[in-house]
């Protein structure tokens, strides 16, 4: 069951019509493994940090379960940071600033205690070195999922292209997989997709919900309507984060239990964007986790008698 | 069960990226009493048309159990004829002409037959019409429900604030909901609205699905992915018959029955935008229809265990 995690470990400063924040924590690899430590409890960490980067932070993490014995942190150096502003409709967003820092050089390094990992979960980094951490992985793992960007797909479509070949599912959005395929229909754009490496999809549409695609089937799972997103940062990793962290926790990487992974990505995203940055994916419980959960099921479950 | 539909019984011309009609039918009571003819039979039309109307086209209305009694045929007058052009994404439009014509002065005039309607569907038209309708049923029916656009909320706001107290079923778009209720967030537009007169809000989303609103409570319903959307013209009002037909077939205003109600509204909708204006809706079959909607089914629906 353990998992391993790799992408950034890194410093956000956000601004959204609901108020600014300054530098908090953030980075794709923090979203993924808090928002999975609500599943699984072999979580483990492979990411790189300056000194800068708060000790308590990454005490923090290691209480929820997660090993940071891959969490590099280089001295002298400082963490990535990303500065961005939201637009009014929060949909679409302005990068202020982007400071690569110690992703410059980041070389994956797995520690020998987490090989043999069964769940392996590539957050968003170059593609590059996500397929430079399964290259090093003795044995690959029983699942591997992989989330990118459209940036990638702009200056580095090769190197996607060969790891996309060694994935099991890709995680993007509904742009993207539009940009990835050249198709707009989402179904002929999954078809093409799937003939790329990855033998499920998952496209994340926001607001809009998320389908899988897997062969000839597809599941949808909407997202939970909700009275105000105060902060989307985070929600695509979180949503990851509890995709993964459910099948690891399951062990049962079948279709039908990936729809259940799914409900559960949304579920934790929705808590994600109801504060700035990682603050509500610092205490849920498992009783509030529950319950949002039935929400999801009351908003889409229907019971018809069809001949 | 007997239903009434009102609303324009019309020409268009429709431009998309996969080629133009010539003049063909189309108008909003057009595509919902096509669309509910497929749940219920006893289906009464009120529009009116000019004697550029094909009679072949209102003989096949007749044909598929819609009353015309109620459709007026103005000698010597054109009917209401609209015709836009779809972008390539499909979700927005221009319109390149629009000639209201005999709508101008539309006057509708309730056969004695139709009186005691048990549902009454308020296709899209002026507001004033829509309440002239209502205030002209000698008993208020056991259902109304009322589409509308942004349009009368630009230049007829006070005539629809006075209908929309009248109805218990509102059906609008997203956009449509924002505008109406100064409310970025749909959940907040919905509390809102339903303060404005209808117990029930359908929020229609397109190729993101429906949400239907109702006191705290939320259903939402995806839209079937499709490889391509052929014409969107018609959808919405496809949508709207599908859900009253159903209603008026089962007899059952509850909740749940609404939910059942919104599924085949999808379903009706998914087949509408695969040809050109209503033709798709012309020769379906219970038996496409019924598979479609387990097709739905197995889009949305899961098994899970909560505590």
């Amino acid at each position: 069951m353990s998992l391993l995690v790799i992408g950034s470990v890194a410093f956000d400063a956000i601004e959204t019509p609901f108020g600014k924040t300054e530098k908090i924590i953030g980075g794709a690899a923090t979203y993924i493994s808090l928002s999975s430590s609500y599943f699984t409890k072999e979580i483990n960490l492979v990411a790189v940090v300056g000194d800068d980067f708060p000790k308590s932070k990454i005490d923090f993490m290691q209480k929820r379960g997660i090993d940071t014995t891959g969490l590099q942190v280089k001295a002298g150096e400082k963490s990535f940071f990303w500065s961005g502003r939201y637009h009014n409709d929060m949909n679409s967003r302005d990068t202020l600033i982007t400071e690569l820092n110690v992703l410059e050089n980041f070389d994956p390094i797995i520690p020998e205690a987490y090989q043999n990992c069964e769940f392996l979960m590539l957050g968003n980094l170059t593609p590059s070195t996500q397929k430079l951490v399964i290259d090093r992985l003795k044995e690959r793992p029983r699942l591997v999922v992989m989330d990118t960007m459209n940036f990638w797909m702009e200056i580095a479509m090769d190197d996607l292209r060969q790891t996309l070949k060694m994935v099991d599912i890709l995680t993007i959005n509904d742009e993207e997989a539009r940009q990835l395929s050249g198709e707009y229909s989402l179904v002929k754009a999954a078809r093409k997709i799937l003939t790329m490496g990855p033998s499920f999809l998952i496209i994340k549409k926001g607001e809009h919900g998320a389908l899988l695609f897997h062969q000839d089937e597809v599941f949808f799972a909407p997202a939970l309507p909700l009275e105000d997103v105060f902060d989307p940062t985070g929600a695509g990793d979180t949503f990851a984060g509890g995709f993964i962290g459910y099948l690891a926790s399951t062990e049962d990487v079948s279709f039908d239990n990936m729809k259940r992974a799914i409900i559960y990505g949304s579920v934790m995203a929705s808590f994600c964007v109801e504060k700035f940055g990682t603050e509500r994916l610092e205490n849920l419980s498992q009783e509030e986790i529950q319950a949002r959960a039935k929400e999801f099921m009351k908003l889409s479950q229907v019971e018809m008698l069809l001949v």
